[in-house]
């Protein structure tokens, strides 16, 4: 069977959270919590699981559920989705990027990736056919040089995907940005996926800019989201998509097709527990005290770093302590000194190598702590 | 934004289920049961969820469902897949499905479909460029005409799509249609996707022949199964792919972008469940009585039937009561006699109508009961 994605191997989750799970290595690598989620979630959980939830959601998601997320996006962004025809639940963001991209994506279109970039955007990309037009993001500061991005389209660009806050670099969007990619698009066929798992997750009073809070890109926009990063549950895999109607109904016809639909006692008790703003406003400060514990524990070493500015990920440079490319330190790091993270160079297609690696500090303030001595120790 | 699926609407089983709800009628048109799943997996569910299995399942699936699969398969059947290779857990039979079709078509490729059909199927083909090309089977025995199949296959067909039991006729395949299929296949570079998520739900004695028990088709299938009708869990969208390592390295390549991994709690708790066949070894007489008490319920009516084979779908046609469409009769039965059904011409790419009617029977005995009793009314 020849392969339609030959250059993809095992991904690099997939890899080095092995490789800490065979070492013993502290596991800053795959981007998950190392602590459970509330007792009071699997409460609701087991609450419908007893009581006969266990058929078949609608295809659409639960409208509860559908319901909870329209009026979280109205209190916190003042904008209004339809439940029933602009909000859809998904197995997971990943699924919502996909079938998002499979809506749109014809052979021969061309998708503008920033680089480095998740790595399911591209495959996807290509997997229908489309060209990924890639933008390269440099550190230290990641910015987006928009007349760059100005010079790469094309009439046969049909989609921008964009990530914020960003993963692997914690980059936040400004206002600006927003202004920036609105002037670009604002005339033109061009369509917008925007991953914003991280949504809750941005530090120092920033806030988040999602891209359905400017009208010219909302009317163009699939807004992918995941409740797995804001309550500790990466493992349920439950995502939606916010897009006008228009959108939505070429989203579901694909999603139908996907997985049709989202574990049902689940769905009914997130629609529960979204209910209370408190279990989502007190992430930022949650995870900033996390972020900030990391970096005071990686004072002693010689890494150098800016505190990121949002999602779970820290990103740090090596370069006045070796010259070994990041893959291989990544390897050495996790069998030597007892503490996985990703080489940032997998997050490029080329593979650009900056000597860059992310870690991951959503884990107890312990496990950080001496993750963060061992690192000295290089 | 131009539609990639445009003949596509909102799907039948969302009409019949919402149309069943809003007007108070038995629902026995989407397929799931009316009953719950047993109160042993729910607690088995429980005490993962309780213990912090929360977190990102490996991509592949957890290493005890995937083992407790081999095993089955193993003792079922005398076929051995390699857990860490040959089988991967997915988001439902539904993901199982798209991402075998994905792995496989290119543009151009042709794939052989036997229609009637369920309903992913050529949208999944047709979203990788595939080209669909139809083998139309006739009631009431739905039997296949290898002749016509081999007359279908060209230099082109890359896939031939099997389902069995099937959805939604009933029509279970015999040793003969396995020997008659691998001749076609055998020295072809065709590959073959079998839907077998009704393994255990066949009746009157019939074995399931699964495709992995003939090592010509062995070597080039990608086996879609599912808890979901097995267990009584629809809602929980949990299946898996059986297929040699070639051709599970390329599904995994698919299945790590469209979903990544399911979720964790469920998994671990199938894994336990499956490893006592008595959970799946009663569900052909379990199913049987239904199917048998459905049946005997409608005997004073004027539908004529033969006995579904397996499955827990019966077909039905009414050609001696009325001249109406399959589709108007379904409709006018929900709203006037109060059961829903699914018009069997939706499941043939031209809508043949042949006047047949598709009820599920996984319902509780007086529902059926009471289904029946309006039916004979007509
Ligand atoms: C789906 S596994 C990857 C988790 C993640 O988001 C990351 O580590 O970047
Ligand atoms: C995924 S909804 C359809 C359920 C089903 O398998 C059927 O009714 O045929």
């Amino acid at each position: 069977l020849a392969s339609k994605l030959p250059w993809v191997g095992t991904t690099i989750f997939t890899v080095m959270s092995k490789l800490a799970a065979e070492t013993g290595a502290i596991n800053l690598s795959q981007g998950f919590p190392g602590f459970d989620c509330s007792p009071e979630l699997v409460k609701l959980v087991e609450k419908y699981l007893k009581t006969g939830f266990n058929q078949y959601a609608p295809m659409t998601g639960v409208p509860a559920l559908r319901e909870a997320l329209a009026q979280k996006t109205e209190d916190l962004y003042g904008i209004s989705y339809h439940p029933e025809t602009e909000i859809t639940v998904t197995s997971g963001a990943t699924e919502a990027l996909f079938a998002a991209i499979t809506a749109v994506i014809r052979p021969g279109d061309e998708v503008l990736v920033f680089e480095p970039a998740y790595d399911s955007y591209v495959p996807a990309i290509e997997l229908n056919g489309g060209i990924p037009v890639l933008v390269t993001l440099t550190p230290p500061d990641y910015t987006i040089d928009w007349e760059t991005v100005r010079g790469k389209i094309t009439d046969k660009t049909r989609l921008i995907l964009v990530n914020t806050p960003h993963n692997p670099t914690g980059r936040v969007w400004t206002a600006d940005d927003l202004a920036q990619l609105a002037a670009l698009v604002k005339d033109r066929d061009i369509w917008i996926v925007s991953d914003e798992v991280y949504e809750h997750i941005r530090f120092d009073g920033r806030p988040h800019q999602s891209l359905a809070t400017h009208p010219v890109l909302q009317e163009r926009t699939f807004v992918c989201g995941s409740f797995g990063k804001t309550f500790h549950i990466t493992g349920w895999k439950i995502g939606y998509c916010l897009a006008p109607k228009a959108l939505t109904t070429e989203f579901r016809k694909i999603h139908q097709y996907l997985t049709f639909s989202t574990v049902t006692p689940i769905q009914h008790a997130l629609a529960d527990y979204l209910k209370n703003p408190v279990h989502y406003e007190t992430l930022p400060d949650f995870y900033e005290r996390k972020r900030n514990l990391f970096l005071e524990s990686l004072r002693g070493s010689r890494f150098q770093f800016r505190p990121t500015e949002g999602s779970f990920f820290q990103t740090v440079s090596y370069q006045a302590i070796t010259d070994e490319p990041d893959y291989d330190l990544a390897i050495r790091l996790t069998k030597e000194i007892g503490v996985a993270s990703i080489p940032v160079s997998v997050f490029y297609r080329a593979r650009n190598d900056y000597r860059i690696l992310r870690f991951c500090f959503a884990k107890d303030d312990d496990t950080l702590l001496r993750a963060g001595e061992r690192l000295s120790r290089l």
